[in-house]
């Protein structure tokens, strides 16, 4: 089925959840006006699901190819990507000064929002690029700012973060990937990474790798890391991508699903002539890295929201048009059988929870941008919680839709097992949801002797109705606290129960919220359902996770007496 | 990582909660004696590691394929069920009348889940033979049963079980396919099915098709359903496969997973030549194939515990060898997180409960077999729980496995993917998982005005000790009264909720009882594993469902809103 973009409940989010038009009386964001977001909404809508969308599914069945050459993309895409470039897409979050729109983050997130909801896989390489350019933004040299930012701003040239190697996945601090001084200000990197997502594609002139790597005599762990940038062709005199780089694509993994993305094996300077510019300070590795990072996991929980709304749409139009069975004595679309509803109204409540708490992160953004300390502080703090819940809310809502397709979402031409497929690396990539948790539990709960969550509970609280979720948001306050006083492994054992308590709090205020003024979208239909879902996640799913208390408390003896099960 | 059959396990729950030793006690399944059950357990253990697990992997990898001579599945296959047929594992639980070892459903399942845990796909193939000769021993005429059931008992033919066609999937009262008389006391097939597990295959010497049909004149709806016995090849004079019957394999479909499992278009009766006899009595096919279905459903509910146990096991070993990061200052490997644990805590108790729940729901079969009425009564409640929530537990477990490993998990290579993929058709075939609660809602919760539910109820009361699982059995019984008063749809809209809470009950009454008699197995490792387990079952596990108490008592009204997210 044709996807349609989410353009109503992205323009109420951003309305009534990020407050845009706040944002858009201060200066700097004085373009978000409220025709441009229209605009904009209206304008990526139209191109996603004309260009993008089509070509979701090959990229699924073709997918990404390694050839000796490089990596090939299926045939049409891109195309596809270059009409992304040409669009002018790429440059909506981008400061004005750097050839971009300068527009807000919360704007960029609907964006990307829409690109991945029709074509995920493609739509992970402007959310790489994004990563790459936050990370010269906050970190480059004037000189490398001209030399890249422009570029990476239209898409003509996309980025890549490259962490991972063999021996350390979570842990960055085991990275062995050498930098030494070539003399000339230039480094030479030896080293291979794993999991580099468009580490190599055939859709852009030129690719800038940013690379952690450790410099001569640097102390061990994560204090010794460096951060480098290594383009697939170095740049000429006028700043062209010239001679290649000793860069080699050794492979591209065999991945479950997000086929369209090819996941590379990349190892740089294995001819010794790997050429990097350092970015930032020396040993500024992981300071730099965080900077990606926090706005990339904000993207990794958006990626939930995006597969989540494809998969909803999908479902909805299949229980539409399936004719299975009777009611009142007539053949019946099985959209209207009870038990299918309530699969239905899940995804739709899930998916509209995902998209206010990963919008309202990222309105944290902004308002952060402005100077607002507090919104700094919370963004910290809704980060993990961003990433870790809207991931696993994006497998779950994928799961339900194939099981309303019943027997048919299980046949890979129908399209709901790629959702499935595709969503289940969102919880594990970008830092697994279990190292969320641990962020929430470990830096972000005690932040300030706890003020940023003291703050959070405070708001939610002013505003809060319902009496289920009022009792959720007083749990999470008493689970904190325990949590708070706990040695560090029963902490981190509740760490996973109480990250989902938090965030179905902070979404069932933001769902109340939104039911309560979704009488102004101005739009029947909408408005019914928009209170309908959030009665049902206020009503339904805020007491679901009452019940994981008692294992956000439990303490870390309870799960080691751990051999097998036989 | 070798697959190691959960033997300790299987014999600790035969003895605790099948009851194993009181069934011997009976004349019928005398043989059931504990030498015997533990040579059972052995034996298809080391069967099974040793000459199917090898496969599974390529069942996925190659999997089965479509020629037009008829299905081709990967090398070795073929001559790896041979070895199972002439090690007579098919002939545990089929009367020794018809060559079977006459033993308990009880054992018969604990073969099929270590069979299925070393190969799900494979193994599908003798849960569907069971369906077969129960359909026969149940309806056959004494001469269907000595042609057809010492064949189906040693696996040398394999059964099939074809309900579905492209017009009516969950709604079997919609077929369409035709039986005519041909005059002879034969019957002619013409219809197309779809779905068909292993309907075509190059395993064994013939296929016997079960098949659900219209005679002339039959009333529309599931009333008018025969079930017919259609063999690949037509017995000759002598009892031997001879000519082939009028069947076509259109096609086998590309699924998400299970490709060791064949999954056939047949068109039956193209040429107007397909010959099939009758099974029970015309228009008693819906009978015929609840026969069929009952066990099924038991035996689908095993592969949730099959997958689930299978990626319990490498999720475990993975977590022992994987080091990444530190603890107290040295290389940890990952299972010493807390989180990790858990994940890997959760995978166990879900297993071992699961596991209870549907040898608990087996006993119960052998014990209806004795002519305990009650326990039939108490199976008929049990059937659709065990078919539904251990399939969502080897979605949920399987799941977990894939998170344990991280980025590995989501590369096809180390094996997590593929329990993830495989589980996902079990919540869907033999009746979806909403079928299921709306069977427990709408006719065993109702069953002699509630005596089966109450009878459970006070069974669990009696012997429930810990607070939150007394507590989950009250909010149980309490939802039944509110859904046995409600009207069809609000029943129907809480049926699922209600159907996990009650899952949950069971499974924690059992779990409970499993950790006060774990010091019985007299292995310390053992038992302090099983106390672990069962402390997390009714600590963690038991309190979460109870949050599910609001969404099974809400009305469908709730549901009904919806249109799409947008």
């Amino acid at each position: 089925m044709p996807f349609t973009p989410a353009i109503a409940d992205q323009r109420f989010v951003l309305d009534h959840i990020v407050g845009i038009a706040a944002l858009a009386a201060e200066a700097r964001f004085a373009g978000a006006s409220a025709d441009v977001v229209d605009a904009v909404l209206d304008g990526i809508g139209a191109f996603a699901a004309g260009e993008w969308a089509p070509l979701n599914r090959l990229g699924d069945t073709v997918g990404a190819r390694w050839t000796p050459a490089g990596v090939v993309m299926p045939d049409g895409v891109a195309a596809a990507y270059k009409a992304y470039v040409e669009g002018g897409w790429g440059t909506i979050g981008v400061p004005e000064a750097w050839g971009g729109q300068g527009l807000p983050f919360a704007i960029q997130t609907a964006v990307l929002e829409t690109l991945g909801s029709a074509n995920m896989s493609l739509a992970l390489a402007p959310t790489l690029t994004v990563g790459a350019i936050e990370a010269l933004l906050h970190h480059g040299t004037p000189t490398q700012q001209a030399l890249y930012l422009p570029k990476l701003a239209t898409g003509e040239w996309t980025g890549t973060m490259n962490l991972t190697e063999p021996q350390a996945g979570s842990d960055v601090g085991a990275l062995k990937t050498r930098a030494t001084p070539r003399g000339d200000g230039t480094w030479s990197i030896q080293g291979t990474k794993i999991f580099i997502s468009f580490g190599d594609h055939d859709m852009a002139d030129n690719i800038v790798h940013l690379v952690l790597a450790r410099t001569p005599d640097a102390p061990a762990g994560t204090r010794g890391i460096s951060l480098f940038l290594v383009p697939k062709y170095r740049l000429d005199a006028d700043g062209n991508p010239g001679e290649a780089n000793d860069i080699r694509v050794v492979s591209i993994e065999h991945k479950m699903g997000l086929h369209g993305s090819p996941t590379c094996v990349l190892a740089f300077g294995d001819e010794g002539d790997c050429v990097g510019e350092l970015i930032g300070d020396e040993l500024g590795g992981m300071a730099a890295m965080f900077t990606m990072m926090n706005n990339a996991r904000l993207n990794v929980g958006l990626q939930g929201v995006q597969i989540a709304e494809a998969a909803t749409q999908q479902a909805v139009a299949y229980a539409r048009e399936r004719i299975q069975g009777r009611r009142e004595g007539r053949p019946a679309a099985i959209i209207e059988f009870p038990d299918v509803r309530r699969m239905l109204m899940r995804m739709t409540a899930e998916t509209q929870a995902a998209r206010a708490l990963v919008y309202y992160a990222a309105a944290q953004v902004d308002r952060a941008a402005l100077g607002d300390a507090a919104a700094r502080a919370r963004l910290e703090l809704l980060t993990p919680l961003a990433k870790a819940h809207a991931t696993d809310i994006g497998c779950l809502v994928t799961s339900l839709g194939v099981q309303v397709h019943g027997g048919m979402g299980y046949i890979e031409e129908t399209g709901a097992a790629q959702f499935f497929r595709d969503a289940r690396i969102t919880p594990i990539y970008e830092g697994t949801n279990g190292i969320q948790a641990a962020d929430l539990v470990g830096r972000k709960l005690p932040m300030a002797g706890g003020a940023a969550f003291a703050s959070l509970v405070a708001d939610m609280r002013a505003e809060a109705e319902a009496a289920p979720l009022r009792a959720l948001i007083d749990a999470c306050e008493a689970t904190a606290r325990t949590l708070l006083d706990a040695v560090d492994d029963d902490r981190l054992a509740g760490s996973t129960p109480f990250l989902t308590m938090l965030s179905v709090a902070v979404c069932g205020w933001l769902m109340e919220r939104s039911g309560r003024l979704a009488d102004t979208a101005g739009d029947p239909a909408f408005t019914a359902l928009k209170q309908a879902a959030a009665r049902f996640y206020v009503g339904q799913v805020v007491p679901e996770a009452m019940g994981l208390a008692a294992a956000a408390t439990a303490p870390a003896a309870d799960l080691y007496p751990l051999g097998s099960t036989g």
